[in-house]
């Protein structure tokens, strides 16, 4: 390829030579330029993939907002260990490293993940602000610090998250940040009925009107109602960013990582995939609010990383055949004829 | 699993017990219980897998309804001996046998394909019709047969095509059996621009005006409009419904296909499964006339089998979870508290 030409164009021209109609790959094209871009060559290798579960609990499950008792995070985390989530089936089925993160799970430190733990989870928002402003930086930094640490051994990595209450501290985040009603920014969670729904709503509310969070200071918002592991997953995007390593988010609480890294650093989301749009409610607005398209909807709400991996595997697959298709002059196969 | 539950109560029990929220797998959720349905079996193997790349030639071209020379046809089955086309790099990428079918290719038989050639291509459908009703229900016929002999060494097969000018086939097949005017059938094809596609939508106009086919008797309209591919892959669905073989519809000119086995046999697709919307105009109608909701919008317009390869990949994926993921027992995970 021409050195006269930029790296978009030369990406351009390649997929422009594959034996197929131009464009025809539709959005696994803008995957793999996207992906050459953010890594800044032509023709990359295939990528090395990591996932980081970020895991934590949340005080704010005192106040009846989840289905499931708080000390389900803590048996994901040992589920995850012994390979039996859904997480570690899909990393299993597409090659991707799955890597478990201790952000603050409550009770003792689990042996045998990457322990970074700011406390042992965070205080009932309802009642009182999640964390100190020195956790919440604590976290952020200990996010950027494994993003530069990531880019040492992957070319690719995910990012999802495990915590019994964490869409509560979500759609808080989202809420604060751009002062959406909770009622458009709380769903079901891992399953709530309505009138389930309708209290975790009025229980955001409440805090909200209680804690005044200041809209244009996310870690301020981190502090009132925020989850260590959404701070760090906040981290981890900056950090990623600073080392052009690519990041697929996961769902809704991760999209709410994504929109406190985008407002403290709205050029870091340019490396950044997003990766399914879920069943949760908000999740779709919150993607809006982010600018955000993702390749797949398939009605999925189960966090964990589960639909960055399934968009890994998407953009695996299209560098692939970005990579490994024949082009028309390979194949001698006749080119369009202009019309 | 009890005996006294029916099929479809057992895998929803296994599902249930699987370690996520209930129903937060979405889409692969129904994907994995609709294979075990199709297959008859709570507990199936994870499926061997292969794609029919059914490849014919229409006289059509001669009208100027493609950017592409008809040489293209032939060009890309060399392609796809060679392995350099995007569905053998799909095919190599997600563990799929791929064949490669003759179903009427212009000019000599190619050696190393599956030879069904029901003809050297289709007549001009502009002119006269495109084939006898003999060459009609030979290649569905010979679909039927291959769909049999899938079955002895697979148990998921997806259908696609190649054929240069098969868009217009498609379309007119879709005009003719819905009475849908051409001008919502017809769309860019390889990539015709705005005079292009209404040229080719008042070609396909024009045609069935001419040939008056019955909308009541399918094999009158492949006779009339049809490709030996789009009969040939009719033929398949009805064949692989008969011996319980799963497969997967790829784009608009497969839907067509399927439209032609709805019309003839409407259970036959109670066993398919639709897996793209593409970019092709008038697909989004036509899945809406067979009530299909495929997982996948991904922007495509290729065909080969490419939405079906990348569905297929989907499906296996959701059987790995099915299969694979550890139950709230199994894991000494609590499960859900009721509200």
């Amino acid at each position: 390829m021409s050195n006269s030409l930029s790296l978009e164009e030369q990406i351009q021209l390649r997929l422009n030579q594959l034996t197929k109609p131009l464009g025809s790959l539709g959005e696994l094209e803008t995957l793999a330029a996207r992906y050459c871009i953010a890594r800044g060559v032509a023709m990359p290798s295939l990528p090395r993939k990591t996932i980081y579960v970020f895991c934590a609990d949340h005080g704010i499950v005192e106040e009846g907002v989840s289905l499931y008792p708080q000390e389900v995070t803590r048996q994901m985390v040992f589920n995850f260990q012994r390979g039996g989530a859904a997480i570690n089936v899909l990393c299993r089925a597409f090659g991707i490293e799955a890597v478990v993160v201790d952000a603050g799970v409550a009770g003792d430190p689990i042996g045998g993940i990457v322990n970074l733990r700011v406390g042992a989870g965070t205080r009932n928002f309802a009642r009182e602000r999640a964390m100190t402003r020195e956790q919440a930086m604590q976290a952020i930094d200990a996010g950027k610090k494994l993003a530069r640490e990531a880019s040492t051994h992957c070319d690719l990595a995910g990012i999802g998250e495990m915590g019994i209450g964490n869409t509560s501290s979500a759609a808080a985040i989202f809420s604060a940040l751009t002062r959406t009603s909770a009622s458009e920014t709380t769903g079901r969670g891992t399953g709530l009925d309505a009138a389930g729904v309708a209290h975790k709503a009025e229980v955001i509310r409440a805090a909200l009107q209680k804690h005044l969070p200041d809209a244009a200071d996310p870690v301020d918002v981190l502090s009132a109602v925020g989850g260590f592991e959404i701070a760090m997953m906040a981290g981890f995007l900056l950090g990623a960013y600073e080392v052009r390593l690519p990041v697929v988010v996961d769902g809704y609480i991760t999209a709410a990582a994504a929109l406190i890294a985008h407002r403290l650093y709205p050029e870091s989301l340019s490396t950044a995939f997003f990766s399914h749009r879920s069943a949760e409610a908000g999740h779709r607005s919150l993607l809006a609010e982010l600018g955000a398209t993702p390749p797949l909807d398939l009605g999925m709400r189960l966090g964990e990383g589960t639909g960055a991996a399934l968009a890994m595997n998407l953009i695996d697959t299209a560098l692939k055949l970005y990579l490994e298709m024949a082009t028309f002059g390979e194949a001698a196969v006749s080119e369009a004829v202009p019309s």
